[in-house]
């Protein structure tokens, strides 16, 4: 029943990016706009984010981050103080160069990052050590100009939040690098249910004026890596470009150390990717706008919607559940919930009422539990649980699935091209070597792990010694 | 002890402005930029957003408000669909005319206001009277090029939210704009403890493109008015101008109407400018961030500090604590609080704890209570609730002392000279007269409030007949 609506998708394993779209489309996540590149991003998929934030944000508090808000424009002499930074960003910036009907003297960008902003603010009120560490945040949207965009993936403009730091010595930043990235971490994995490989960034990799770069990077259902959120250690560079000197204990003036760290929209593009089916979106419970949905059987029977919504409402003390009370036919209710991930259905119809029974459905397997109305407040928590915790063990088993070794170019090259995924190799450290892997294999060093092994001594593209184990792959 | 910081601030009698600035200032509120009209709003700042923020959801939220977001660029031709909108904007916008290396085929300029991005998504997604209504909103940033600034009040850059609604009908449209307008004004008054004038603006002074613009208007300390959220309906005009027609039950073809509001940032100046005084800013406690600040008194003795801790440990419970266990001096202490507005601070110190007891001081009174550490958290809930309604009610009577009325053009003057307030006058409704009242008394319309009353039978300037009763003022 209601299958018109399913088989509107695509299915993955035909055309991946399709399914995508289909589904950003279908379960009216985004509405494109007429700005290439910048989507509308509508309150099914929003909602998505202010549960994202919320955790995120509380978790961010917990370890004394203070939110803060800077301005959207950089001029363009602020941007090209830190030599490798505008290197990295200028190609990509929108410019302002009218305001008020007036031509502008300097021409300003619009953030791409705000890593300029916080060190001219920084410089402003960082005079001595009683003044540091200085741990700061803002939830906002960037702009880079990219060529080709997709929802959530990659666009014009996203949001995100940056975390900005500023401490007394190199150790305390890095510190608080290893800090943010490991909060990122579980929460992909406690709140996405979606497993992390944990490392840093090759130098070729890293972040445009970096010292050092950290990143989390999970595996889509089709085998491409998505980097999914990144934590930066400046060191001293970014002060001495601007000045950010204090007076320390000893009377001394010296420059502060600095970080930033950021996470995206593109957080619901991976839980699309890693959870969805054919059938559409599955949300993990945690992050579900809406954690159940009650579909009344024969709704116009004496009593269905009257208990459909006696039951939200004994349930809406502990969980985010409504009814669907709409005129539409149960088959295709199901079918429109399913697109929209909602972790489970709720059936309740007159015969589950004289039985005093629901049934749940869960989105993920489809299996279906019969619950007597007496203790359906804890079977519905028992099960969100299970769901959310089968669906980090399934993600985990298909990446661990569709992660493969190779100890020689030929293997390499032919994972590559035949296994999606990702691949470990060790590596030598040269930066010849991993263009050459780029080149040959058509893969990108996605990190060097923190739980490195030994797979071989030598480095798989010129045999010379290996240094490290490296996770390489396809990526979005 | 502690007149030093203090004494830093300028008074507000001597020079309101400065004592503004200088609050923002060393209230951490604020730090200026190298951008004209773009500041960084402080943690101190941004936490008193963040509760704001907060409470306003959760209050549009239960009129069924959902949150989404638009892209932050409107390319010119969608900004000149509606005329007299892009009259009333395009001259204060700020234009992209470069991205990615390259100059732009078509400029874009940074939102002032999305009402032609909101028409653009509604004209997609709007096709039958089972999409409707839809009521969004979203929480973003927007440029409106400023000649004049002042933090808060008026930048270049500020944070709000705007929503925009979409109705089958005009009767639908206007319930929500009044609706909306007493989400604005209960929640101030609530909340902000920030009594309002509720009312509609005149053709005049109304939103460009709407209907009708209904608006909230506060008294500041100085006697001058601030504008604190706006509401209008837009009849069908936006519809027309972008083709948002959808079918009605009857299978016909009609325009839909709409509606958008917003409320900004400004609302922390209308704080700091009604509760202010001369030793700093003054947070009512259901805004502040920090609600109570334990201040140690004689904290090297043994057994003090950590009777603070326990003390922050126990009321953290129910409201935001904090300790300051700086090693600055009890009276620095004191005076730093109260810079920042904190509504209560606890001192407790050897002999209190000897009593079994702690000094509650009151911010915005200085007013001392001593309370068992037994029932404190009782005792400080109520003083809480009492500052709280206490502050709105000084509120209210300063704002009533300073509220006049007028029925001749000479009284009007002379109110207008030498009564810094509301004047209340009866006007005609002629345009003429409005622009004669700002022109002699230099005094503009800030609304024809709900509550009319009755002054006279005529128009305090032509000496017609009157329509309606008329709040005049200067205005920020």
């Amino acid at each position: 029943m209601a299958e018109n609506f399913v088989e509107s998708i695509t299915n993955m394993e035909d055309d991946f990016a399709q399914w995508y779209t289909d589904i950003v489309k279908k379960a009216e996540l985004v509405d494109y706009t007429g700005i290439k590149g910048c989507m509308v991003i509508r309150p099914a998929g929003y909602a998505i984010w202010e549960n994202i934030q919320k955790e995120l944000d509380r978790r961010f508090k917990e370890t004394g981050v203070e939110n803060c808000y800077l301005p959207m424009f950089i001029p363009e002499s602020l941007l090209n103080k830190e030599k490798d930074h505008v290197e990295g960003f200028a190609p990509e910036v929108a410019w302002v160069t009218q305001g008020g009907g007036e031509t502008l003297q300097e021409r300003m960008c619009v953030r791409p990052t705000s890593e300029t902003l916080f060190c001219d603010f920084y410089s402003h009120i960082v005079h001595s050590y009683r003044d540091l560490p200085k741990v700061y945040n803002q939830w906002c949207s960037v702009v880079r100009w990219e060529k080709t965009t997709r929802p959530f993936l990659r666009s014009m403009e996203f949001l995100w939040q940056e975390g900005h730091t500023i401490h007394a010595t190199a150790e305390e930043a890095q510190a608080r690098t290893e800090q943010m990235l490991n909060v990122y971490a579980d929460f992909c994995e406690e709140f996405l249910a979606i497993p992390m490989v944990r490392g840093r960034k090759t130098d070729k990799e890293k972040f445009a004026g970096a010292e050092a770069t950290y990143t989390i990077e999970a595996l889509m259902h089709d085998g491409k890596a998505l980097q999914s959120g990144t934590s930066h250690n400046f060191g001293d560079g970014f002060a001495r470009a601007f000045g950010i000197q204090y007076t320390d204990k000893e009377n001394k003036l010296v420059y502060a150390h600095q970080t930033s760290w950021g996470m995206t929209t593109r957080m619901i593009g991976a839980i699309i990717m890693v959870h969805g089916d054919n059938s559409g979106l599955v949300l993990p419970p945690r992050v579900a706008p809406t954690q159940a949905m009650i579909i009344p059987i024969q709704q116009k029977k004496e009593g269905v919607l009257d208990a459909a919504y006696a039951l939200r409402d004994r349930l809406a003390k502990t969980i985010r559940v409504k009814v669907d009370d709409t005129d539409k036919t149960p088959g295709f209710k199901f079918a429109e919930q399913e697109m929209r991930g909602i972790p489970v259905r709720i059936e309740i119809g007159p015969k589950d009422l004289a039985n005093n029974q629901a049934v749940l459905v869960r989105r993920d397997t489809r299996e279906k539990l019969f619950v007597s109305l007496d203790e359906i407040e804890t079977k519905l928590a028992e099960l969100l649980d299970t769901i959310q915790s089968d669906m980090l063990e399934r993600a985990r088993a298909h990446r661990d699935a569709h992660t493969y070794e190779a100890t020689t170019m030929d293997e390499m090259k032919d994972i590559a091209d035949n296994k999606p995924g990702f691949i470990k190799a060790m590596w030598c450290g040269d930066r010849a070597c991993e263009d050459a892997i780029k080149e040959q294999a058509g893969v990108t060093s996605r990190c060097m792990p923190f739980k490195q092994e030994h797979l071989s001594d030598t480095c798989v593209c010129c045999g010379k010694p290996a240094k490290t184990l490296v996770y390489w792959g396809k990526a979005y």
